[in-house]
């Protein structure tokens, strides 16, 4: 293999790839990059064999050819020179890089050996603005569940359904809906995985355009001219949350977003305690308190506008600050469902494709 | 007590005090800030028992008062608003702070309780820009020992000699001496424990103007109009560490700074092992290559202008980029003084107040 890549480009496709490789393998060859000449392009491949990416960059392809090489060793390399002109040659599977300045030899693997990364032969589902995907994507992925324990929680639920594209996730004790206009009108629905997701939210600010998403019974793949990601999907069915988020409210509040958000935090320094932060929504204000035996006690309110009753938010107040860090708008609704059920936050604008919703807190 | 402060200057004033708040502590007490009424204005003071710190900040002194509290709590509390004024209230041991938009109180323990900061009551030893103080400290700074296997070397040795002061640190492997001119010939030396060399460097960043040094057997203080801090002195005799220093070499070599560090840098990916990175100093060129079994080689050259021999400069690579970074002139000298011998750097500009050396390495 003989290609000659600009140097910019050769960094941001290997930024793009190197996150996917494995870390602390017991198969080496997962800790390579594999680099592949392909239609006159050069294709940049990694994988954890949980997901795999592909990134295509122009070159001048003098020879063509393949190399598995080291993710690091090319990777510090690379983003540490200023040379214009990358050259990459292969002989015997060790991959010369030269550059103006420097010439470097890195010992590689044999191209053979790295896993293949597959291709979902299906019809593509559906193709949207990859800045809408990740947006979406961004919106609900603070409330995957961590755990395990039920697999199904573990990934960001995507719906097809009625013109709308709905992403929702929950670890059961707050759950994050999102919903974005779709044109064509088809039922499908999958779990993404939660580390799937996160890549997809890191990688995409990096790319633009459209993205074509393709499903096979266990994959996902997202793709684009010159990217590919594929990864498996979540086996399982996706609980029916719908029948969680109450379609009525007893009272709500209109509140700026940030004071809300600082004074929250501003009471939580004052907690050892989630149950130490009481936020008591009032007539013309929301009142903020926290009281520890140990350190000490806060008072604050910021002026807010109640519909009907007061009525106090029983909730873990962090939960409560992650929800406001998601909401778009500089004030946000809060509605008060009774005691003992879920506390709903809304865009302050009457906007129904977000809501956040919070579990009350078991006494 | 009742103070009134303004809230820049009080975050300042916690700022520079709390680093030296003890964590972790078996004393509950050196978790604490101390806030004190002193002569019109507000003391600041913290202390871990090895070093303490006061800083005075202008208030309105409604009455007259101390309290201790929590470091932790009332800084964190103090970044997170914006409020102009923010009052001190003192009763029973409990600080209110109010502002504008919060009220708070703030548990904390009795002022009598917390360890009294000493003061030195010699003859002041000397009087400097703190600007200079704290460049010549962050020079030395890296080659303190980290190991008190010789707590002799755990510090920076400060030598007030012939019309100079000399900060040096070795940590055997490598030395670092900084001299500065000083306008008064006296006779005096001491050396300031590595701790409290790095919290001078990082508070004089926020200082201004002139500082007094002040020393007793075992004590130094470092003071202006606003600010004190008092630490313990090493214990010991520092080494005559001046016959390490060779007076001459028998070749050199002038290359470009940045250039040099860098290239060390990316030779560096390529070895596991200090010595795979060979520096040959050949009549116009530095050449740089490493080569290692596992991950492939590199070569790399840099021009330079050398004076007599050509030599090869056999030390451990990482300090040799420590000693680059410290050097404020685009290029650098490097003195070789024969095999076996030290290697010398000083800045391009034959200017003999900066010299790091390091030992060669042991075969």
């Amino acid at each position: 293999m003989k290609a000659i890549v600009n140097q910019k480009n050769f960094k941001k496709a290997l930024g793009i790839v190197e996150k996917v490789v494995a870390k602390n393998t017991t198969l080496p060859i997962l800790s390579n990059i594999l680099f592949k000449t392909e239609n006159g392009r050069l294709k940049l491949s990694a994988t954890n064999l949980e997901i795999g990416i592909n990134y295509t960059i122009g070159a001048k392809i003098e020879e063509v050819g393949q190399v598995a090489v080291p993710a690091r060793i090319i990777s510090d390399f690379t983003n540490n020179i200023n040379d214009e002109k990358i050259a990459l040659i292969v002989k015997n599977n060790v991959l010369s890089v030269n550059s103006e300045h420097y010439k470097t030899q890195i010992l590689g693997l044999d191209a053979k050996d790295f896993p293949i990364i597959p291709k979902i032969k299906n019809k593509p589902l559906a193709t949207i603005p990859i800045k809408i995907l990740r947006n979406s994507a961004l919106l609900v992925v603070d409330s995957i569940a961590l755990s395990e324990a039920r697999p199904e929680l573990a990934g960001i639920y995507v719906n097809f359904e009625n013109d709308k594209i709905i992403f929702a996730s929950t670890d059961s004790f707050r759950l994050t809906e999102k919903q974005i206009d779709f044109k064509h009108s088809l039922k499908n629905s999958f779990i993404i995985p939660r580390n799937t997701a996160l890549e997809l939210v890191r990688v995409a600010g990096e790319l633009e355009g459209e993205i074509v998403i393709n499903i096979s019974d266990n994959q996902v793949s997202f793709s684009s001219d010159d990217f590919e990601m594929v990864s498996r999907l979540v086996d399982g069915n996706y609980p029916d949350y719908k029948k969680v988020i109450p379609d009525k409210f007893i009272s709500k509040v209109l509140v700026n977003k940030n004071d809300l958000e600082k004074n929250i935090r501003l009471a939580g320094l004052f907690s050892s305690n989630i149950s130490d932060v009481k936020i008591q929504c009032l007539e013309t204000k929301t009142n903020i308190t926290a009281k520890n035996p140990d350190r000490g006690e806060i008072e604050t309110d910021i002026p807010s506008t109640l519909k009907n009753q007061p009525f106090e938010i029983a909730v873990n107040y962090h939960y409560l600050i992650d929800g406001l860090k998601i909401i778009d708008t500089n004030e946000v609704v809060i509605e008060y469902t009774g005691q003992g059920s879920p506390i709903v936050i809304k865009p302050g604008d009457n906007r129904k494709d977000l809501v956040y919703l919070i579990m009350p807190l078991r006494k």
